[in-house]
């Protein structure tokens, strides 16, 4: 039987304002964990989350990993692990959020301060950490206070896991998810993440896979210091050209990886999967839109979403050691080191992918027949993440999206890497599923990040109604 | 005849210690042109230059250029122009040096303070710009000082100018040496500059040529502002992907240009030229140690010396606007923008060179065939220099060093640019010489710069010994 939401739903229109509200104290607390001046907004914004969790009756543990690497003395800030309830007979569903976010400078552009929630005529919310993630994070807060105040009984067992550390690659979390993957997370059923965004900004979406990335870099070195190039250019062998000579046999201008045995690794697309990117609710002037520009490689949308989705990318991000500053510099760089990274898909596995891209490394240099030495190295990998969108984790997503959008939502993949999702299946077994709540507009990372009142309020309502569905959905 | 220069040299080492204390007090006035909160230095040590030339009998005016570009109510240091004698029947020479130094900080890893001149065991006196140039410069007032306490006429009327803006770009020099010379500089019979180095540590040499440079940009830009690597990679179409293959176009690690046309303006090489390599005290050995590697292009030093002084050289700088730091960024940059140079030789004109140089990225793009936009650019260029060998102002040179040194000195080329030279040539219409007083070891522009005292002491030989030459040799 489909559960009845309308009170649900009434309740949470009605509290709107207070949820907003909710939001606002959130964003006024500039808690930047990549700024160690604001490590006690960090921990304040942490502590806030405790004490809004303790009223609402959840329980709340904080975690503290400890001194941060590389910053003596700073103390990362804490892990807030709550629950909501621990009825045998409920499910139990872990939900994942961040409470930290970017760093934002009014100068850097915003029209608004982005610690003060401003919204405009058009109900879009501005602020730092609007949608990325203190929205979504206070969604969960909002859906069990509009439970509380409907007198509506709570469908699940919520286990909740809010870190402070995700813009600044999540430092102390994998460990704790090894930890309490069978202590406090022990009878979770289910993941639920909602950490990412629609396609578009009208049709909501499910996220069933991400791409991984394999970062490497490639240090070629020659002279013993940097030398003037009236000086010596002629008579050494430039580290510089011959760097730029190997970058030039990894990729090609039409996005095709030139290294060998690559694109073996890749699974076949199959005729079921290829059907299913033309419905996807996304246009190539979409693309455009995001890009600013036409220079896109493909021509058609299905071509585009499974190069961002399916197939694996190599971009050429840049040269340590090199010239970079503005101006005109006569150095001849005795040390460049190159950064690239691929990003990888089913079915390719980190280390073959290593191999490959060692191999064409050293393939390359002997045919450069050089003076100089290359040193190619990873620098880290994660995984790509692919989960079944037929689990009842997605079943009872897709319906709460039913009921509160009125349309059945777009199975998406995405081609960035939330490495936690993958760390989350893998510790606790259990089936993970995105659960966007913000749209492709909201411009997370940049300047004048925003969340729509829509996204919000209705995203309350989605993740509310996502409990009540997977409460209710058959074991598959 | 001969001039007999016993009693001057037997002077110049009474007053050894004398003009290393000169040496000293200079040293101690850290005159970083680079740095506008040493300005007020950098004038000190031009009004400590007026004090001692005044004291020595010579005529002073200060020149101020103005206010620095770009630096709003920052003046530029004097130009100190002076005249030691006005004598109408002898000879007239303009020598140029400057007064200003490259920065210095301790912890840059020099082992002694680098504004305390401090003379080691092997009587290597170590301090920023004891060699680069306020040695050579000194040297000049010493020539003078010698003179008078040896009672010995001096042999020409000297003309000095004295900058203090050479380690950043000259500022205001030009236009004051077309200004003058005409004017102030109107009876110099030839120039000397001393402001370079011997191109080993025993034998000295005289300069008589340099190669020029045109420093070029190529801007790359597809999309409209940097963007993720996972969320874009696969569909953009990336400038760095486009400019390393461009940049790969332009020379190969053998050192040889790839731009059409480009070998065909050199000069070609005679075998007089030719011939004159196989004597220069120079090794490849020698070339190792500066380079701090075995990775030069030749094997043989005459090709090296060839490729270093009259061939020429394509340097790839770095790229600015991509990823430059430690670390691991998933960007791909929207617009990056190279930076190389080209060292330029008889017969290169720089406008041909340019033509050339454009016509090749057009066309190497258009090969590309890519949706990105390229835009290249000449960021500066200065001409080579040549000057006759042959002229009196180098033959008086060579009998100075046999008379100070007992050897015939080397006749070299420079790889890098010293544009005052050709603006000195140009605007007098006269001869330049380019005298060294230091030796190749000496760690200009490095930490731990030195001057020999052998070099300071020998180099004020050389110097008046150079001038009772001039005095003597017959108009050719």
């Amino acid at each position: 039987m489909a559960p009845q939401l309308d009170t649900y739903f009434k309740t949470v229109d009605e509290l709107a304002d207070q949820f907003i509200d909710r939001l606002r104290k959130a964003v006024a607390i500039p808690s930047v964990s990549a700024d160690p001046d604001l490590r006690p907004k960090v921990v304040e914004m942490g502590l806030f989350l405790e004490k809004e969790l303790l009223a609402l009756g959840a329980t709340v543990e904080k975690r503290y990993p400890g001194e941060q690497p590389g910053f003596p003395g700073l103390q990362l800030p804490p892990i807030i692990l709550s629950r909501y309830g621990s009825d045998p007979k409920k499910r139990t569903i872990l939900v994942y959020g961040h409470y930290d976010v970017q760093p934002a400078l009014k100068e850097d552009g915003w029209a608004t301060d982005p610690w003060v929630l401003t919204v405009d005529e058009k109900d879009r919310m501005y602020g730092r950490g609007s949608t990325d993630d203190k929205g979504p994070v206070l969604g969960w807060l909002n859906a069990i206070e509009a439970h509380q105040k409907a007198g509506i009984d709570f469908p699940v067992n919520l286990l909740m896991c809010f870190e402070g550390m995700e813009e600044y690659g999540s430092e102390g979390l994998d460990d704790l998810i090894i930890a309490e993957a069978k202590k406090y997370f022990k009878d979770a059923d289910a993941v639920c993440i909602s950490d990412n965004y629609w396609l578009g900004t009208e049709k909501p979406c499910l996220t069933y896979g991400l791409r991984g990335c394999s970062y490497y870099s490639v240090e070629v070195t020659g002279p013993g210091q940097d030398l003037h190039s009236g000086v010596y250019g002629g008579t050494v062998v430039e580290p510089m050209t011959d760097l730029v000579n190997l970058l030039g046999t990894l990729v090609d201008n039409k996005g095709k990886i030139l290294i060998e045995g690559l694109s073996d690794l890749v699974a076949p697309l199959t005729e079921e999967e290829q059907s299913l990117y033309g419905d996807i609710a996304f246009t190539m002037d979409d693309l455009y839109e995001s890009l600013g520009s036409k220079t896109t490689i493909h021509e058609k949308k299905e071509e585009a979403l499974m190069a961002r989705w399916r197939y694996p990318s190599l971009s050429i991000h840049g040269i340590e050691g090199a010239f970079s500053a503005p101006g005109a510099k006569t150095v001849i760089p005795a040390k460049v080191t190159a950064k690239f990274s691929i990003r990888t898909v089913p079915n390719m596995q980190p280390d073959e992918v290593d191999a490959l891209v060692f191999k064409h490394i050293h393939k390359a240099w002997e045919k450069l027949n050089t003076k100089n030495k290359v040193k190619p190295e990873l620098m880290h990998a994660g995984k790509w993440w692919v989960a079944s969108p037929k689990h009842w984790n997605f079943s009872a997503a897709t319906k709460a999206v039913q009921s509160v959008f009125g349309v059945t939502p777009d199975f998406t993949r995405e081609g960035g890497s939330i490495p936690v999702t993958l760390t989350f299946e893998q510790a606790t077994g259990k089936n993970v599923l995105l659960l966007p709540m913000g749209s492709s507009t909201d411009a997370a990372h940049s300047i004048n990040e925003k969340l729509d009142k829509r996204n919000y309020i209705e995203g309350t309502k989605l993740l509310g109604s996502y409990l009540h569905h997977v409460a209710e959905e058959p074991q598959v």
